[in-house]
């Protein structure tokens, strides 16, 4: 049984340190839009195939302790959330490549408009994503929450860039492939937010301790 | 023992049914788009919210399987891809109400141009969605292999569109509005195209019968 929970701890960890590696993923690929740098966009694309290695080493290491241990209520529980996070996290990992290879294509692109609207979005998703998971850590449905109700602002956000970049297209074509770049990106930046807030879900499932037998029984 | 059999095969039963709400969205989001069709738009935003209970449903049956009949090997498997197809199946729906707004937005704006990429690509990604879903209940791991090499077609169709929708936006502003709603709905089949990507490697994963022993040795 002690061997068992240091198990748990150690699916635990490695979500954690998947968790770090998609952070650093989400911020190198915003900054390599903001700042233009095409170096930082290569290391992100260069890092991928660590995410996706891990997220199956991860899913492999949960199956295997369900099969193992045949884990009962608050344990089960843990490890399907886990298994879930786990695909949330590696879909976060590919819209930052998605986002490092918009970063590329607008490198050939002119600066011709301060960048404002990115780096606020991608401040408040960065801290959707760093809540959602310290609220795993800890089993906080409160901060859980606190990231759900993030989920409006931005939605607000995007639409505010979105009418703002296609007024900008509109004035000269010359915006327009860049817009769409930069569209794409504020989509995929309100994606990461979604998948945060899926985590979010996953956390009140496990801090709700649904009773399984009630819903078999209920059938 | 006969009556698990029995309710591994409700669960399977349940996911072809949300399958079928999910096909359907799909077809009549898209149909929405091509034929400006505003009652069939608004049918699929209402029939979001049966698919998202359809979805706790199959998740706490799934899961109560897990936690009453400590299932192994073969069976465990066979749970763990079903929650992770049926969190697909979810996204997809989602997808297809992204795509029925889009095609509400879209109401507005002249036909100035024949859709004849959507309707291509859509064609293209609702057989992708069949074949995975048809993979899974015959444990059919040639055809989940055929979904996989499809995804290169559907790149290099959505690439196609990119390029033309970018041009058509240089040549008017006027045609900018319906563009980029146009992405959007290109994008967003390549999306659910992804979704049965991962559909198709969840029944490989099946049919290979990972030994999860081995990997809990192999620590």
């Amino acid at each position: 049984m002690r061997h068992f929970i240091e198990e748990l701890e150690q699916l635990k960890a490695k979500l954690l340190e998947q968790s770090s590696l998609v952070e650093s993923q989400i911020y190198r690929s915003i900054t390599a839009v903001v700042q233009k740098d095409e170096a930082l966009a290569h290391e992100v694309l260069r890092s991928e195939a660590r995410i996706n290695q891990m997220e199956i080493e991860i899913d492999d290491f949960a199956v295997s302790l369900l099969a193992l241990q045949q884990p009962m209520a608050a344990d089960l529980r843990f490890i399907i959330a886990s298994i879930k996070i786990n695909n949330d996290l590696e879909r976060m990992g590919d819209l930052a490549v998605s986002i490092a290879q918009r970063a590329i294509s607008l490198l050939s692109e002119p600066i011709v408009k301060p960048m404002i609207d990115i780096p606020h979005i991608s401040a408040l998703v960065q801290s959707m994503v760093r809540k959602s998971l310290d609220s795993f850590v800890t089993r906080d449905a409160d901060l859980a929450r606190s990231v759900l109700s993030s989920d409006d602002a931005v939605d607000s956000l995007r639409n505010a860039s979105f009418h703002e970049l296609i007024s900008f297209m509109e004035q000269d074509p010359k915006n327009i492939r860049q817009s769409v770049d930069l569209l794409a990106v504020v989509r995929n930046l309100e994606r990461i937010a979604d998948h945060a807030t899926n985590i979010a879900e996953d956390v009140l499932f496990l801090a709700k301790g649904i009773d399984v037998r009630h819903h078999a029984e209920a059938r």
